[in-house]
């Protein structure tokens, strides 16, 4: 049984974590915590959670946590991240970040897109970055993850197959998402205000976006070399739920059976992946922690449709995915349910 | 042409009222107020007045716009409004106050349900309750017209036919309502956070709705005798729209037909309330000044199903029909398109 | 390891049920069944299947079934149901199903209610009704349950702890129920189009809903003499969960601190209900088998707010409970998760 | 005062212009037709016109339409447009075809996306492509305006002025569209049933939407030679509202501000475009006649979003304002309010 807590228990990552947690057989949840919101019975907080969990909210220490929990599952924002990251490492735990704080290797980059200083630049470059379909060995022998990105976990996952195959050109990717609404986190905004968002449609941080240099370096290492890349990302009026439109210069001629080949071997032994000849619905994978991908040849050109549940296989999923590996345990423990 | 003013206009019901005065041809718009947002212009705070106004908001003294304007449309909260109101009134200009601080007649009342003194209890029972297919002949010769709250205006309109025939027992009334989340206002609330209320219906205030004293305080006056009543309100996710359904214990034989009959002379001469034997739904209703309303005999029971759009005529539509009474101009102007 | 079939594998029901069943640790599922789409891949179907389940829909006899699955879920429409369930039974497989048409005990007023004569009178009131917070003994020992409708659940569990305990009056029961759009099936119609219906809500077959006839058996039957009662569905703009509104009136003096207190005994053993001061919302008992129970006095009446979601505690979750008692397997099993 | 008929009644676009033409001080609506729906009252088949507009669908032939006429509103779907267009304009009509039937010019191509024969194969090319913003002169003159595609509306409006400066490569253009589900027409199906797709996204006809072969034509006879593209479509869950996001290979050094130029005054004397450096949601273009453009300069791309409501600018918005046009009316009339 290995001893778990949620640092950062308030949001939408860390209830969809706790429900996924309670069905995986080798965990306890040993506690949850909130800076705001302490003494705050998990319950009232989060009313899905009513007669499943009897745990109140604490705040905590790094160290009293890494005292009671093997390993943490991070859930605060970026920036706050880092230096309680960094202390319960210190004090022997393991930890999940499902901030950005570690994903990025370089401090600079972190600072220009940030635009702020990196916490814990030290550590830089010693996390692994969470994707098992790509990085697994890494992750398998990890004491940190850096839980990727929803945007980058789509993107990265259409494009590095034709990548690694040679199949696309490097300097002419254009990367466009949708996403549902809890992607904005649990803090009332006025962008994510019902009658603002409802029955509306927008693009956002068109040409900046954080998650465009996280994107840039895991193809770029990937490929060897620089890839460059234009991401642009979309909000739209649904809950949950991230699909990717990935547009890709084709250097061959594989028509539409030959880049589902190619998907379907380099995904092989990868649970979580759906390749499919269908285009997928977001909502064939929300709430579950699977991502669907569908490639198609356009011209000149190959679209990638690819698409999961911002909160599952973009976040808590992943993170548990994550979490599997790093403690021995079978992949799919807890999320295949 | 009407020299008018919005005091207070970064909200819903101010945007949906200045685009219906845009449509006007006997008014002007001189000024939009806000405290908060002074010099923005009201292009940039609500997108949809791009190109379509050329005006900033001010931070202006009742006075001042009093001395501006003719007609004051007053936006604000419930006691931030009276004293702007009851300053603007000395001032000279006309006023319909959108905001329930002059619905109630009674201080006590006031203060037991808004938990506050009065700002202006005086003034108290002088306005005119702007329901203009109940009240007309009082809202012609106001200065003061107090809009109604849009579930009164739902479940008013639904009663008061069966209630001034005598066809209804008057202390058993249960009005349970439904609401789409811009009634909430346009300040962001947990409650009205996209990933928390769509998807998801819910009852709130259970039997201490601010709205209930403005429904019976009404009914009474009609029926000449205390009216007692339950009234409960249902979040729903949807922009805009409120669909109410009275259940009235019948005391005569009224039959289906002889219902819709009591209804269509009720309303004989009120251009904005469809009586229909088809029950309706809100979207017929959204974005127009309608009230629809079908009346059911159901055992012993009558069941009256009413609905409209709560920001117009629940709010700014109401507003702007209240207005033309005050300046006997024709009622439909404006609201008919 | 009981072998399960799915007849009628076509509609959300079916698909509800085949998650929650490939949770399950004691079944297999041997069979889908479907006259339209014999041959078809489940997970073509049903999108949220693709990689979950190999199983193609087949056109099966009643006998077929029998031979191959030890208990059918029959998620039919009602009228095509019964002669199908009582081949299967007289063939020896037990049976849970999900229509209508074992519900009603009267064979008149299931003709009355659904226009048609029922396919199999003499079985009538032989089923067990499928609530097991009321009629756990009954399905322990049944070969055939009618898992109830959705609203009717909602309805008696809301109000069974108040008729039982002699808290109210039995003719003055109004229910006042909003529902997600799932509850009308899968069938295409204009009625649940997505531009019809977002963004709107109605009410529908006021006075006449076919639940109406079951709540007022189960009521009637726990009350040991006629109850009666007014029922009215509304139609809200999502996908699943169901609100409904109970409005009765006291006997006795119970305030909200009693309320609670009666509720909370009553339903002491019954791992799926959840009572609780706070007013709940459906989004919190969605995609799980809760049903929500909040009471509340409100002058000389009790309304009590209760929620679930119509395919799973309404229909799929509250077969697959039936399942486990009619198999002597723990009560929760493959429903907690 | 213009008489004007629509033709196919039943749908979206009719409803969306009869309101529309109900404000238009110029124009009375004398006849609305329906094959299937005959005698049905308008406000019957439509709940919003309740009260609005007293007029029976009826099943007239073109002659009998053309009698009656000056101009007709056709709304009917491609293929079934043409012959009745053709027969109108014989009898002396004039037409704004909003099917597909006459914006592409050549036969083959028709035949090649809409996979039929052209059914007045002869016209083609004599109608006036209805995109004032472009060729307004033409439509001033036409007896017979195709109303644009509401995609490539979007689309085009959002390339010209680029490409008329000569400032993108003319061979690599993407364009990525998102749609609200009303562009699907009224005619229930599965795919646009309201728990199919709501709470999701999509992309769909990859590769081959027939809006593609129209965007092409477009632009290529702006440019004076051949433009390639791609183009993608995507369903996301709200009535209305279309977001188009156009990826360009910039030629020049254009920045952002000189971008916003470009475009302001290329559009200089067009009412309904509204460029601005803020990025546009839908929510503030729906049920008007505007369509929204904010261009950005991204590395060596530019990125433009453009938007508007796919019912009015994207339909019958536009084909008032081309009626307005060919009938030397002031552009916006009836569409500014």
């Amino acid at each position: 049984m290995v001893r778990v807590g949620i640092v950062g228990a308030t949001g939408y990552t860390a209830v969809e974590l706790i429900e996924i947690l309670l069905r995986h057989p080798d965990v306890k949840i040993e506690l949850a915590t909130s800076r705001s919101e302490e003494n705050r019975p998990l319950s009232i907080e989060h009313g899905r959670l009513r007669n499943r969990i009897e745990l109140n909210l604490e705040d905590l220490s790094p160290a009293e946590i890494a005292e009671r929990v093997d390993c943490a599952f991070c859930c605060l924002p970026h920036a706050a991240s880092a230096p309680v990251v960094s202390a319960m490492l210190d004090a022997g735990a393991k930890v999940v970040d499902l901030s950005a704080d570690y994903r990025l290797t370089d401090a600079d980059v972190y600072k220009h897109w940030y635009e702020i200083e990196h916490p814990d630049p030290d550590r830089l470059g010693t996390a692994a970055y969470g994707l098992p379909e790509l990085f697994r060995d890494e992750i398998v022998n990890s004491a940190l993850v850096a839980n990727p990105g929803c945007f980058p976990t789509t993107a990265i996952l259409a494009i590095a197959p034709l990548l690694m195959a040679g199949a696309i050109e490097l300097a002419d990717i254009i990367v466009d998402s949708k996403t549902g609404v809890s992607g904005g986190g649990r803090k009332p905004k006025l962008s994510f205000h019902f009658p603002e968002c409802n029955e509306s449609v927008l693009a956002y941080n068109v040409g900046r976006h954080r998650h465009t240099p996280e994107i840039k370096q895991v193809l770029s290492r990937l490929a060897g070399t620089e890839v460059d890349l234009i991401f642009t990302p979309h909000l739209i009026p649904m809950d949950r739920g991230m699909l990717t439109t990935s547009y890709l210069r084709a250097k061959g001629q594989h028509n539409d059976d030959q880049l589902l080949e190619l998907f379907r071997e380099f995904y092989d032994r990868c649970p979580f992946i759906r390749v499919s000849p269908q285009l997928p619905a977001t909502k064939d994978s929300v709430r579950t922690n699977y991502c669907d991908i569908s490639p198609r040849r356009v011209g000149d050109r190959i679209v990638v449709i690819s698409c999961l549940d911002n909160l599952i296989k973009g976040a808590s999923g992943a993170a548990v995915q994550n979490f599997n590996l790093m403690y021995g345990i079978s992949e799919t423990t807890g999320l295949l349910s």
